[in-house]
């Protein structure tokens, strides 16, 4: 015998039909109301069924039915049901995160989560294959790693301490120990008060960085050749059921992505969107949106990089492109429209560290134990970060990334 | 030309020998004086050699040698350093903790931290192939998951919340959605004060949660099975390494694990160790440890499965054996002496729940979004944790866990 959940209920005059749901599978069932008349049929109520299959002329459509023989329930869902994703006004976002061991049963969700969790093997197996270390940083830090973002300040017995923003600090270091290439997927936590549809306060980062490099390609074509590994990877396991609930294909991109460097998109922003960017300016989410539109329309192509930002809009760490260069290495990779990754190489010299932690106002006793970790030889090395969230959310077009989370957490929301 | 590390500097009048380092590789290099007269040799600075295979008549017991052609100091270590796992002195866990870039450059602990990035991608593949989801569950939390332990407090924007000691709660949640088995490796939190070489603050942990489940045996079987899974992957990679490096032989656990159920402990450590255990008294660490020593006199085994607990020592979401049994279905697992995982069948059953919850004087509206869980169906399952340092320290035989962190965390640690 197999268990399921009663997900729909079609009632005639002598008998019923119910749909019956196992994660993303469906199969419909025949019962005579007399034979089973002491059973309450309740939607999520958990029952299970053996049956026959049969010719049944009281039906017109479907000549062979399943026809149930014997029917156990399990358990009764208990009460009326909070939420349901079949109701006529399908519940609001809020509505399904406050019950959200029911709104993941839904089985769009439930897919979603399954090519996650295909996800997070894949991109081992794609990084542990190229010698890349897994690590674990610590996520209750002493400084800010990313001096802009806010930081979640928490008690750590008699002192004050703050939970991590990104692995960065910690990656350098396994860095300086010659740990050559690592990674790590980790939660990461960012005290930002925006209620927009790519923010959350807790989200679930990859991130990696390693040596050595000789320029910002060698990461781009890694990013690259990871997304098509694993992007592959879930088409062929997952490709039919997201066709066949989502109406929708997965597309592997092809290989080399698209790139423009940031001086370029300004002339396009220009020319193709009538858009003027002031010198000094950072790019825009607005403004990722078009070029991502005018890449898809000149190279079909749903991914984007977007190059070599201003050195002046991005962190103290950093490098310039060669030693004096207004632009940095510092890029993000665009896909639908959304940003899902930046990377960048990283300044290992100590000094120039040292003398742009000063240029940027911050306090060098601060940045001491990191500062450390670049005396004793580390050689030039980058990295970038990737959101799970972000990718999928964009790959099945869902309007945030709270739907992609499993427990999201926003200004409001610390619960369930 | 290949990167290194110098690792050793052997100075004799004409010559230098120097033993170079590539994380747990070493080769040994003859140098002319005069033909390098210019490069200041110092240990951890970081070269490029090239060189020829010759022999040499004043050296006597090696007749063959690697003569240095071309040697490049990529970097030089700044400054003397600040600890050196060669020092007459062996450098304290705290000073090594210190300087931890330079400490996880020490072949052993090199090596262990290769190892244990080896886990980290058998692990899931040993849970993926038996369709287990790797989810992602929150840190920051409204609720404690476990009442008992000590919570780390912080401020949420206007609330307060607090750091997850465990994903328990949402793994549950996650059942209840019909995730069916989940997998989660993350960081947990405890406020705990004590100093000892089994506690941190901050932990990777190994978390499963699965269903059905018709008694405790299969979850002991499928960690077993997980436990020689991993293991032989790991002998297989690194088994001779360990032999070179800490002249250990590294032991793939045969299957079944043995088994002692509380009770018989009690007899066994009155019969053998003379020690009387008081009725409701929780089992220590120390008799965990005699208990493990009669059982690799016994059965030659280095895991011991301690099962049966009573329920009066154990939470209130463990389950009974049966109905009534005060005995719960709570185990633990002790390698070489240390218990390094505990697991249990959960209570699924939604009003004996609430009233353990009320039994146990904590506030059901904490509860309540977990309780809601259990109110839409929810089948019998079970769980353990698994702590990778605690596995680690032991098979290598470490005095602390701190030595298997990345960078570790304890009441007075938050650097670097």
């Amino acid at each position: 015998m197999i268990s399921w959940f009663i997900d729909i209920i079609r009632e005639h005059k002598k008998y019923i039909f119910l749909i019956l749901r196992q994660k993303t599978e469906f199969i419909q069932i025949f019962i005579e109301k007399e034979k089973f008349e002491k059973i309450e049929f309740r939607l999520e109520s958990f029952i299970e069924v053996t049956w026959v299959m049969q010719y049944k002329e009281e039906i017109k459509l479907h000549s062979m039915e399943l026809i149930a023989e014997h029917i156990e329930v399990l358990s009764y869902a208990q009460e009326e049901l909070p939420i349901s994703w079949k109701w006529e006004w399908y519940p609001s976002i809020s509505e399904r995160l406050d019950h959200r061991h029911l709104s993941l049963r839904e089985p769009k969700i439930m897919l979603a989560f399954e090519m996650m969790s295909c996800f997070d093997l894949k991109v081992r197996e794609f990084f542990h294959k190229r010698w890349f270390m897994e690590i674990h940083t610590p996520k209750i830090i002493w400084t800010s790693s990313e001096w802009w973002a806010e930081l979640f300040e928490m008690e750590y017995f008699d002192k004050k301490a703050y939970l991590a923003q990104s692995p960065q600090i910690y990656k350098q270091m396994a860095i300086a120990a010659w740990f050559e290439k690592v990674l790590e997927v980790a939660p990461a936590f960012r005290a930002d008060p925006s209620f927009t549809s790519r923010h959350v306060t807790e989200i679930t980062m990859l991130d990696i960085e390693m040596w050595p490099i000789s320029s910002y390609h060698e990461i781009l074509e890694l990013e690259s050749e990871m997304l098509v590994y694993t992007i592959a990877a879930i088409k062929e396991e997952f490709g039919e059921k997201v066709r066949e609930l989502y109406w929708l294909e997965i597309e592997v991109p092809t290989l080399p992505f698209p790139t423009m460097k940031f001086r370029e998109c300004v002339e396009i922003l220009e020319k193709e969107f009538s858009i003027l960017i002031w010198e000094g300016e950072d790019m825009s989410s607005e403004w990722e949106k078009k070029l991502a539109e005018y890449a898809k329309k000149e190279y079909g192509h749903d991914f984007l990089y977007i190059t070599e930002y201003p050195s002046s809009v991005r962190a103290f760490y950093t490098m310039s492109k060669d030693g004096e260069s207004p632009y940095s290495t510092w890029f993000d990779l665009v896909y639908k429209w959304l940003e899902i990754t930046s990377w960048a190489q990283r300044e290992h010299r100590h000094d120039i560290l040292r003398s742009k932690i000063i240029e940027k106002w911050m306090w060098v006793e601060w940045f001491r134990h990191y500062l450390e970790a670049f005396k004793h030889w580390i050689p030039p090395h980058g990295w970038f970060w990737f959101w799970f969230a972000r990718l999928f959310k964009q790959m099945l077009w869902f309007e945030t990334i709270k739907e992609m989370i499993l427990m999201p957490r926003d200004p409001k929301r610390i619960f369930p």
